[in-house]
């Protein structure tokens, strides 16, 4: 999971970047002494993610924050679940709410998503992948909330695995020249995918020796094609228009993963609430 | 708009998140001095944000890139249209790429669904609002995206503004005295605005002289009725519930704003590919 | 207040500008381990701004450093008053020492000199206002010292209120035009204000609905006359030519605040002194 | 004098705070495009220091805006003279503006008071020095004024002299043993002073074979029987009450430097103004 | 190779770290406009590594220093070779020469100590790594100078490869647990290595479908043996004791790949130096 | 000694990049409340330096780890000897590991090269001075370790200290004007040292007052000619060609000082283990 210190300079940089040179609203309204106790709730049915998170807000602002929490990341909740009760400072607490608020809901809804999707295939062999498609500075934690919601993790950028895609097969000179030179060049600990779109890239694919193939945007009936054809000899990945209706159908063909940049882009926020009781 | 500098800091931050100590494929697969031309192709229909942002991206791997546009950002683009066609050195093309769609898919997908909010309330005064419901680190583009698509911005954190909602006014003992202090204590150049609940409480925030008025989740008719009440005494911004389905009633109520957050937190990413000729 | 986090900052940058490498003085003459009592105290008359912060110095360099304070900011004190006992390892105490006292006698500097500006119009009902004329990273701390002091903050930045200048006024083509534009495009939550020099651009501004009025550099009569004029439609605010002198005339013409840059800019340091016992 | 990459960043930071998410001003009232011609003007008389910093203002806002200079650094200016005339973007010029005179009206009220303690010793050989009494993260700014107006800079920070004070002798057991173990411990590049406050001291500082002694808060007759006493073996600095009536008063006593921190934290800005024409 | 944004960074923190508030001997010593030519020389023979990081130290302070290089990384270079010619400001190229050349020193000696070891091993397949024994925040430029010597790169860092080493199989209750777990939880592009000491152990990894087995500290027969019983089924890494002396005897067991920390954390540096002409 | 902020910052960095995302051997392999025993050896006699900064690092990570040490930086220590026994968390011990153990044999393998110089001239007056010649971030950990060698440092930076080197001399027009501008312009608590490479040289030096000659790679004989030519009036550092076999003849010539870059730039590291018990 993400080191303490690089979840500390995203909280501290949030907060920041909302409360500016003060919050001039608790300022002026609210006595520096002022205590209370709030509550958070699910306010629709969720997968929760990212709460340990949201008590890090709260602590960076004021260590003696009192956080009881109700549930845990992965737990399922239903609308209308106690989440959590934070007690201490008001000012500390109203300062910290929209940050926490922000982080909880994004990250939860995407577990809730996810969880959705791997839901669908249960049964199946195939697992959910996430992808690089996320948003800037928020790769780990979406990432994270991804596995809470039982997803697994692609890799984490672009230096943790080598993906030969159409783009860099043009550029390189066809699939051959390019995991020839992947082989050569790149360390040995990493593993070689290569995007494919026909049954003749799946052939040359293998043949070099990828470790990985993907299926980008296959009709169903070549994509199982390409899985009896690759017969196991590499691992198989999914990828290109898949929704919650399609899913099924792809992973019904025996692929080893399927892979969506919804899951992280797409996902719409758990509606999740805080009030001072 | 986003200072250069608060700009380029988000890019070199995504871009180190993103590639790490180096694009292992890209370094591996194709040769330092290969050139290519790529093209930006809007996959949806969509309102186009963060194109000069996307430029920048691929500026800030390698000023040299020649990014040439076809459209500017509020443009409205059918499926199928090209948004900009980049020339340059092929790893630095490769090693943008996702950086610079995750933040144009991301702005475009938010000011493609303000679009449709404000497209709904066509012919009305109401003008739409987004909230702080923002991703960390993210909230100056976001709050970007939303005026692109034709919304307007409510405050930008928590210093420029006073606003006080249900969890101030509990701690602070009464929206009358929350109210009093904020004008005694905030500086003179920012208005003060009350969250009401009740029309009771609306009588109560004119009466001690609030600035602006929210209804929070208020029926319509007591939305009506609120309106009527504060009779142009206070500017009025509706809140709660805001869906495509519901905005046009709440602006047909005669409130001056509606502000949701889903504009920001809920927006799918538009989609948008670039490929290599 | 400024944040904790800020406030950390720009402790350890200070601190890490004087010591640098290391304090080559107190590392060779001084036994690591050796303690010391050392006390802080006012060599002149003086209000007291800064005692946290500079308690937070010696914290930040070590915490088991104890700290005594017989004071707190917005103390008049005469001089020869002790304000603090610090007790703690030696090193870090002399290496604390230019550092919190140029802090603390800098913004007690400011908190004095705003206090003799306050006391002159007592009764009256102006209030005294800083400006933007501060020191760079250093304004949040400038800022409480004039709320120390007795003074009330104008904005923050050039983010927190619309303030139209002579400069702006050239560039926009008049003063309906750029009202007109801002009433358009700055959010909501934020007032306007509007620089006059004449009384024609009094009623010009008051005519367009300017919520708060710059009288900048004017003749006293014209100033009374002005506040005549707005008869409470506006707020008022007189900048220019402010002395400990003329205060109390610009005071008497009605006008609601009296902004000067010297409250922050010209400010000399109040005499601090720390010594070991 | 300051290196580049320490100049941009404190500029960097200064148009952060001063700025934040966006100048809303300048953005609602001045078209993007719009571009003028300002001049800044001397408006009392004074000793610029910080020109080419305050051209660096503006160039990292905007590369393109051109800065005329009418002077340099150094220059003695009457009031009403024209330092710089600049021309480009409106939005760019009005951003900068505050940032560029804040840093121009400091560093030249040191300027201009430092060289009015330097005039009053001329003809003597005491240099006047500044101190450590500087303000957090502008010491290298305003030692260079220092220098600007004619004084001579005392150590930068705790790290490049030994200087043994008051505190340093009492925690170490008095002048001999602190003396001894800066000779033997401090690097042999760097020289020792001992402060001192009686003859007593003067003649032990000496025997240890100080280079450098100090004469605090000494009456004049001291300071001249120290100066005879020392009779050159040792560089001399007076140090405490030095004023611009007292000063004369020490040179002429014979020693080497006369160092006060009011150059630097107590200089009344100089009034410079922008303004466009 | 590593980014443009993260070498300025390392250049911009190692010129700050010597050069500090100002090269007091260049500004005392040399007029301000001052230029010179210097020559860089190898004085002992060499591979040649970070040439293009030394140019852009000096580009770093001033972009107008004119570099003219006589070799390029990778270059076996004897003594008394010019290595490149500068032109440009004196200061500047003072200022930077020995950043310049502590870069270009260490590097170089990377590079010539990793090109003995490959040497050693010519004609058999074993290739040379480094490993993760680097200098704090030097690891991208001290791998790059192994890449450049003729190693190659082990992983680079605890994030793009599962290395499972001894602790890690006593803390997660041995071999089979710790491979059958890494298989299920890391992502699906890492392959996994063990490091075994044993045969029997040798035989367990293989067994669960290890990729990559580290033969570490065996004697020489046990390793052959070991490739042996591998044959082929996994890639093989031989660690520990490895010198110029024993290089050869480990390479000839078979194996494919021998990794040394001492390439990066014991290599003299190599004998550069600049000189004015 | 470096101040802790910095130490920090390092150890910060250091464990920022070898870690990345995540540690995914320990995130797969070892369950997250596992805790263990470690023990750190020493497999070779050294000079320990470091110890305090290893126990930084784990508490970095996990305040809670429990660190026992065996010894104190400075002592000597035979292979075999245990340095240290660490108890905690079992993810947190091994993800800070590599960095601890990389500055450990680093900085103790500088402090044991450096021992072994002073060796070498014990019972004469020279001293064993480092250089400017370390690696970039590191500068303060390594002159760290030469004074636990038993060394002495020479300046920290180009800041603390006038060297007039050869390239000065050249570009300034002789060692006279160079020494007569540093007098003037450098500030008064640095000593001014001089490059010699002839007894000429050193004539000149010695004539225009400088404090310290260095004897830049002279003869032995030479190096004798200068000390008595010198005869006391200047400190001598005599600077190249220093090897453990020539260190004895020229601290005989009767030198203060002698410098040598490879104690920081050549030390190989110390060969240290840490296992899990």
């Amino acid at each position: 999971m993400i080191t303490d210190q690089n979840l500390k300079k995203i909280i501290r940089d949030a907060l920041s970047e909302d409360i500016g040179p003060e919050d001039v609203t608790s300022e002026a309204t609210i006595p520096a002494e002022s205590t209370s106790t709030a509550v958070m709730l699910a306010k629709q049915d969720l997968v929760l993610a990212g709460l340990e998170i949201s008590r890090a807000v709260f602590h960076c602002l004021d260590p003696a924050i009192q956080v009881t929490t109700f549930a845990k990341d992965g737990d399922r909740m239903n609308a209308g679940t106690e989440i959590a009760k934070l007690s201490g400072n008001t000012r500390a607490l109203l300062a910290g709410e929209r940050v926490a608020l922000n982080l909880l809901q994004h990250m939860s809804g995407i577990a809730t998503l996810t969880a959705k999707y791997v839901e669908k295939v249960k049964g199946l062999k195939a697992e959910v992948l996430d992808t690089r498609k996320t948003l800037p500075g928020l790769r780990q934690l979406e990432k994270y909330a991804v596995r809470v919601g039982g997803g697994k993790n692609h890799r984490f950028g672009l230096y943790d695995g080598v993906l030969i895609k159409d783009n860099h097969i043009k550029a390189s000179g066809g699939i051959i020249k390019a995991v020839e030179r992947a082989k050569k060049k790149a360390h040995h600990m990493l593993k070689i995918e290569v995007e494919t779109k026909t049954l003749d890239e799946v052939v040359e694919a293998l043949g070099i020796g990828a470790d990985i193939i993907m299926l980008d945007n296959m009709p169903i009936d070549m994509m199982r094609e390409a899985v009896k054809l690759i017969g196991g000899r590499a691992l198989v990945e999914a990828s290109g228009n898949v929704t919650l209706e399609t899913i099924w159908q792809i992973a019904e063909t025996g692929v080893d993963f399927i892979s969506s940049g919804s899951l992280t882009h797409s996902a719409p926020a758990a509606d999740i609430s805080m009030k001072i009781k």
